[in-house]
């Protein structure tokens, strides 16, 4: 369950350009606001330099150190997407995640796959005095509820 | 009961800079947000060069003439703000909204006033052919379904 | 000659929406890049957060406490628009900045204002420790460099 | 010489985040905005939706079908970076951009590579009446001024 999120977005005006669509860099944007809300769906939440953890969680940082996009067919002003966020690879120090865009989400005839994305993330832990960001293991705490999303789900 | 809308944001990571706290051009995006929002609650949408009308509802844009903000208290990542409209001001071929950005919304005790904004739009048509646009009156249509906050909800 | 900035400024793709046109958020991001530049003119920089000072200079902040902007003319994709900046009013705290947006600035005839705005910033010293912000006089090295325009170059 | 562009962006405020540096999807429209660069270059723009086409070049439009970045280090407020955008691959319909994002770029010790990026776009031609694209082969008054680069600039 913790491999998958689903993330609805409705677009807004500043997110499209003068071609009337959702300006290709904003399909990043919306990642990561489908990462941070499947984040929150955990119980966690990102605060970069935030001085010192809370209720025993760690204090991490999740820098993107890779990202890639798939446009298939353009969004518009208003309408809704649904983001989903598929965990393609976890390993030691980093997560991979795999986005797909679904235009018309409540109709099950007019579904149909606007762009697909991916992106890695660090996990970095934030020294407080000298401000630098070294990668470290992902906590336990985090570990534990993420798993890698199961054969089949994720185009290959 | 069309002179007031209320409408909540999240604040997402690329809302912020810096600082740490949300770019105060953002607010502006924000209150154009929910004045979108608030169309939708009539029943309209805003599709600037669309060519037609649909429905029998004339097809009109809005384009910002005036716009302001005072800032308070700042807005950070992921926090949950809610944006209050006000219909401050209604002429033939405008309309003067009044915003209003509380914190910690739905707690009694701590919800705070983060800002407030104004801006006015005016109403305009689009010529197919030429695509320019032209102030007209507020069409009808949406002229019924709107209606200026009554004394003492907007201050002076 | 430290009351008045030019910049230059060109509209880039993803500063237009489907209008066709410069978001209207983005006059105040073209603003404070503007006003960015006004300060590395001077010879200073804007560091929030930073800990400590250099070169003997104190480290301040300058968030803003009010913007606003009138539109009289779209900006479109490509044009190159130049951003007047200029100081209405300096205060122990604060500045007070009035902005002219002109269009077609290399051309004497087809020279057109296509926006004005203005913005108040406020100076602020960073606690390293409590990370608050606090209003702070304006450092001296930065008010010696500061000076009203006279009369007759900001419209009333 | 035209298989390679070189453009200056200095990071403006609002291109950062919370995390202190540029946000992972701006690299995205800096790429954009050297492409649009190295096109004026060249003697053309991009206008999409403009009814018809100028002094006899086709109006055509590029929109994005695929889009990558690597990330090695951040960019901060206020440096200037320079964006070397190289020709990868050259189709009838489609070019293949490479980007590479070099800090410090004055400096022979210090110019180092902070990111790259790809991203491939699509020749269209509107229809001035649909509104619709579709995808043609480049015209002869582009594809003449375009070249791959040569073997070595980029690395495998």
């Amino acid at each position: 369950m913790d491999h998958r999120f689903l993330y609805r977005r409705r677009v807004e005006f500043a997110d499209t350009d003068m071609a009337g669509i959702v300006h290709f860099s904003n399909f990043f944007r919306f990642m990561e606001v489908a990462e941070h809300a499947f984040y929150r769906s955990l119980g966690f939440s990102v605060h970069p330099f935030r001085n010192g953890s809370e209720a025993g969680v760690p204090n991490v940082g999740w820098p993107r150190v890779h990202a890639s996009a798939d446009y298939r067919l353009p969004l518009h002003f208003e309408e809704e997407v649904e983001i989903e966020l598929l965990i393609e690879g976890l390993r030691n120090k980093s997560i991979h995640y795999y986005f797909q865009f679904w235009k018309n989400p409540d109709s099950p005839e007019e579904r149909v796959l606007a762009a697909t994305g991916r992106f890695s993330v660090v996990c970095v832990s934030f020294d407080a005095e000298t401000r630098r960001m070294k990668a470290v293991a992902i906590p336990e705490e985090w570990r534990e509820k993420l798993e890698v999303a199961p054969d089949g789900l994720i185009p290959s």
